[in-house]
């Protein structure tokens, strides 16, 4: 794939300190007209599923050849492997921990090597941060035209993944559960836009709500559920926070029923 | 106006979540040449006063031909308007919610148009998120060198604007009032620069203090009385948060009192 | 230096209010082509040390000619000074207050300008925002190529620098004490790498720790000691934060011993 030049940053670093300027200094010191682009700092420390769901919401709408830098890294140090993957027309480098579970998920073709070519690393490779020393530069180095095969051998297809929750089905309903809050307080269900068929009804924390169409859909202050701009059912409320407002978040068992036969 | 390439973002999206990837997304994949640059994310959600606070002070000191995409967007998949607006030199896209009421207040001149040409926008539209499926590419098309005309209609002089809260006049005092705190828990209030006469006492929270050049020149810990960088007088404390002082922070009223007549 | 026409922004400013804006397009005003990068601005409002922490982090890994604009300043509107500095082959834009304390330690050569050249300032300069009306143009005029004998007189060596906490040594050990906690809630202290030798343990909160090689060498939730990725020995809870498990941060005391000699 040709580049875009486009080097977009995800992490768990927040913006206190210095390692998002130290991961974008080692991008820039391998390739210096990289175009930077920040998705998400302020994942928290760790969330490895909360960063692959950001980036499968974002990384593919980007430009053909853009190079996606992820780094929530709680395993650095051990043995887990770095990749450098190509999926369908976009490239991404981080630790096989399951952070590219959502984007591997929707790929339409997929090219996976373990990064092992020291060369392209900086020297030395620090045992706590290896987004400096080992994925920032191979971002680089592929973002400016560097070529997939030479960060490491081809790996195949064993690469880690998050374990998908899916709805379980029931007498005439699906069972799902809330799988992310966002940053609105919006409950994330893994109820799919498939599900979403006319007339169905959605039961959450003992109350029962009809599927609308947008958050706007409710009185100020209401109960909504809605397909999000992610096609997963999700429960908000107009003007506030659903998290708040039912004090449950990630777990909380939403189920929908398929509208009642008319007699 | 000839283009800058600029496009600016300003939101309530946070960055702990895929939206502001997506939103960049879209700009990038409809004029990969843009050059982003983050204005604000953590706004509050849904707090069009801030956003609008935070575009009137920055925006208008881009470069000529900078596009501002804004997305505080609560009213999201209602009837509420987009628009695409050329204030001076500056270019904005965005919900017809208040968002742009500042940078209209200082604006030498206002060609407004709505956004109608759906061929601008991706397909298909989704209910909750207009930034990615409209804002976003309409932003990206005029930052390409795309015709304000193109979007849609103009508009009269009918765009939404937030209430101003205009501080009221008493007898030799002027009483004004705490609208928008910052980060570092300076109150800033409405009461203007131009009320700010030599010997002029600030009425805050039954406390009385004289106007002074800068926070330096009170003393450590001390409450004072400045004309902030955007034009209002704020109450701020030294090496502190004024909100934590007072405990007041948005409403809480401020009476400005002109200088005793020297006997 | 040849410039690089990176620009990286530092600063206190949160992305709540207008003040990152503003300082972008004070940059951007002055050299349109600039890229900016945002290094940090979640810095605790004020926290001079963590903003030179972060500088010495992350800027001098950028490529030459890059100008980092660093805008913590809580003395703004007093005597104190404002800088250019060229510092190898990096360029620095900030008060001075002790926030290149970091940068300056590190430097292989340092000329050091006063600014004091109005030309190239915002005019009428706001005594309460020097970021967007002196560091941002400034920085914008040294980015787009201009020279550091143009900014003002050149300084000597009484640059403010913050006094660095350094261990003390006692009968076989040595007494550091954690001086910066990051997002994560890893307690960094003032402990060298030189100091690892092989075998030394740390005392911390009543406890004995060996030195690990990195966060996985401990069990999940354990207490564990590295040479962080700066170079300073830190203390880390392996997929949790050392700030909650040991509820101490700055200041806390952390004594490296020696390895027992054999018998």
């Amino acid at each position: 794939v040709t580049r875009s030049g486009i080097v977009t940053l995800t992490s768990d670093f927040g913006t206190r300190d210095g390692y998002v300027g130290a991961l974008k200094a080692a991008v820039l010191s391998r390739f210096g007209q990289a175009r930077l682009v920040d998705l998400a700092h302020e994942l928290e420390p760790g969330d490895i599923a909360a960063a692959s769901r950001a980036l499968a919401q974002a990384a593919p709408r980007f430009p053909p050849g853009t190079v996606h830098l992820a780094v929530v890294d709680p395993g650095v140090g051990s043995e887990r492997r770095g990749l450098a993957l190509a999926l369908g027309e976009q490239l991404y480098v981080g630790p096989d921990n399951g952070l590219f579970s959502g984007v591997l998920d929707g790929a339409s073709s997929v090219e996976a090597h373990q990064l092992a070519n020291a060369a392209l690393f900086a020297a030395p490779v620090s045992p706590t941060f290896h987004g400096r020393d080992v994925f920032g530069p191979v971002a680089g180095y592929l973002a400016a035209g560097g070529a997939l095969v030479e960060v490491g051998p081809a790996v195949a297809g064993d690469l880690v993944r998050l374990a998908a929750r899916v709805p379980t089905r029931q007498a005439g309903a699906l069972e799902g559960v809330v799988v992310h809050v966002d940053r609105f307080g919006n409950l994330v269900t893994n109820l799919p836009e498939s599900a979403a068929a006319r007339g169905v009804s959605l039961e959450v924390a003992g109350q029962s709500l009809a599927l609308s169409r947008s958050y706007a859909d409710a009185a100020p202050g209401g109960l909504v559920a809605v397909v999000g701009s992610t096609g997963q059912i999700e429960i908000a409320v107009r003007g506030g926070s659903a998290l708040s407002r039912l004090g449950r978040g990630v777990g909380l068992v939403v189920i929908l029923r398929a509208p009642r036969e008319s007699a």
